[in-house]
């Protein structure tokens, strides 16, 4: 039986990739991408979006949503690990296509309130169309199936600041809306997605099954590939944002644990994720107040890797 | 040859080892203690420092330092955890001696400008004392040899908040005066203490050895265990100031990273560590300003408590 789900993002090479797995597997029925600004600006988010699921041959709806974070200034999008087309900086095709014309929060209220209990929200680009359609929508939180979000870290560290990941960074108070609303969320981090590294030769075993797409997945992971070899020293890139959906398939790959998530919005730990575990008592209450969320905080690294390989080549692209 | 040392101290329950270490160990030269609250309020703090000295048949200078944080509302002792006299509520013999006229940064500056290059600081409560002493006198930090901080936590999670360890958290704005000061500094947090777990049979072979202030450090470990158990489920207890006497003489026993620290002093993270190690680079540089400090990210438990044990039997008090 396959899960509705509408795909949150800001591509980005690694979205570009989940988004591949979004549109092949066979478990999941994609009924629209929302856009947001992160990794690129939101006209590049939106047309990597429109152009990726051209290149699989699918129509999927595509809604443009945040261009800015809610509170804090905008930071410059990160040209040197996506590019400034959000792919590597590789040739792309034109597109034929465009979004629709509602906002990704409206989209996403439309969506699940046509399929109450059934939707699931994958959000793997920082969180104001989540933000936003609760804004919109309050009931949200009892009507949707699930909210799994890529982005955070507890115990891993941070990849923008020394405790923050990106998602949380580019919008902290966007974040800590979602993150302490009343509906089940599971928080895939960088404490899974750190122990899960993609390497050229499984990239190039994905690029020969996906044809077109294929191409840009690879051309572009070669550009993103360059990032962590000179900034981390790893050959390989980490899928974070694959890593969500392979949560959804294959929760068994992850160690979870239940907790309280709060986000820090200001001062030097700004987007920083805490994690009250819901086992421990702390000085005081205010860590503990939102709702249980489960946090992966651990992934079997080499088994997602293979289970995102064997998706992306037993479900070739059209 | 022995290393002259002031020892910085709030006693508490593992303050009281550390500080019978300090006065046992023939590489050692203890100075003086300096006292501030903490585990404890600041009377009894410098009440206990005395009486653990004259336990131990010994005369040390004992000056009192901080009663309250910099600028945050001072927290209530925690004695649930060091009982309300800060070594576990057990019944303490009277004392005869007195803390010395001068203040702890006052005594802090005197004895570091009279062995320039010679003195290490060794902090193992909120740091008042220091950064009141650099207050004072700001070329302190080109006359001491050393600083050694017990506090923070990198990779480990807090144990006051989930982020925050309880010495930064109680002075977060002192710490990060502290941690950024311009002097050779190592941080021994809970990345390292929480690896070492001093278990009761160790404990034993103490308590025979140190006579006097062997029953009180035993009797006082007794209450502490009761809390390490019902709160995190373990049978012993981490002996989290008596890693930085360790480090000082056994640095071998630690990993150490090199970076640069920061201390949040506001909001939900207020008290956490962060490290910018020396290694990456982040999204801007205002983690990577201050200086960079030794960070001991793991230590070698086992060997550490039988260390612990190891002087403390081999150098029995009076
Ligand atoms: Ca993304
Ligand atoms: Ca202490």
């Amino acid at each position: 039986m396959s899960t509705p789900i509408i795909f949150d993002t800001d591509p980005g090479v690694d979205d570009a990739q989940a988004i591949a797995i979004a549109l092949a597997h066979p478990d999941i029925e994609l009924l629209g991408l929302t856009t947001t600004f992160g990794n690129v600006t939101i006209e590049v988010a939106t047309h990597n979006a429109l152009l990726l699921a051209e290149l699989a041959g699918q129509r999927i709806p595509v809604a443009q949503g945040a261009a800015e974070p809610l509170v804090k200034k905008k930071n410059p999008p990160p040209g040197h690990i996506h590019g400034d087309n959000g792919l590597g900086n590789i040739a792309l095709p034109d597109i034929s296509t465009r979004a629709v014309a509602q906002s990704a929060p409206q989209f996403i209220v439309e969506q699940v309130n046509a399929r109450p209990g059934e939707v699931v929200l994958v959000a793997v680009g920082p969180l104001g169309n989540l933000a936003a359609a609760l804004q919109l929508d309050p009931t949200l939180v009892d009507k949707v199936k699930r909210v799994v979000v890529m982005g955070g870290s507890i115990r891993e560290g941070g990849n923008v600041t020394p405790v923050a990941e990106a998602n949380m960074f580019n919008d902290p108070h966007a974040a800590a809306r979602v993150l302490q609303a009343s509906w089940p969320l599971t928080l895939v981090g960088l404490d899974a997605t750190h122990r899960c590294v993609l390497d050229p030769a499984s990239m190039e075993k994905i690029a020969r099954a996906q044809g077109d797409l294929g191409r840009v997945l690879a051309e572009s992971y070669a550009f993103y590939r360059a990032f962590y070899q000179k900034a981390l020293g790893i050959d390989g890139c980490c899928p974070h944002d694959s890593c969500a959906l392979v949560w959804l398939l294959r929760p068994d790959l992850f160690e979870v644990e239940r907790g309280t998530l709060s986000v820090v919005t200001d001062g030097l730990a700004e987007g920083q994720t805490l994690m009250a575990p819901h086992s421990r008592q702390f000085v005081d209450g205010r860590w503990s107040q939102g709702t249980l969320a489960d946090v992966c905080l651990n992934a079997d690294g080499p088994a997602v890797i293979a289970w995102i390989v064997d998706t992306l080549t037993a479900n070739p692209a059209r």
